[in-house]
């Protein structure tokens, strides 16, 4: 069993109202040092053998993200 | 500026039917060594100044996780 981790972000230059929902709410809890929040999915891809990580990239190119407005990161978990 | 990244999950017990959409979906690529994916979230919180965990943990209690059917890990961003 190996854990195949792939982090999913927008792309900077892409606009993210979800997090800008989240940044706009913190005043209201005391919070004034936060300059910005981004919201991206994490993935865990469970690998019965060995972790893959070419085929965990085809996966995140084929399935997870949405090349247009994501970038992806893809690593082995250190824990698994 | 300091970034720190949380990480939330869906708790090992509760169901993930987007995982599993992704996972059921897997076969039709050809790849069959995948025994799980689990799909969560991702959250980047820029700070102006230093990183504050303790603050970064409050935020992630109050808005960004459902402690009732998630787990959250929280960390500093090693690029930044």
């Amino acid at each position: 069993m190996a854990r195949v981790v792939v982090d999913v972000m927008l792309k900077p230059e892409i606009l993210d109202p979800q997090g800008q929902a989240v940044a706009n709410a913190l005043p209201r809890l005391g919070v004034t040092d936060v300059s910005s929040v981004r919201i991206g999915r994490r993935i865990e891809i469970e690998f019965a053998g060995e972790a893959d990580l070419d085929r965990a990239r085809e996966i995140a190119d084929k399935l997870l993200a949405n090349p247009v407005i994501e970038d992806f990161d893809i690593r082995v978990a250190e824990d698994a």
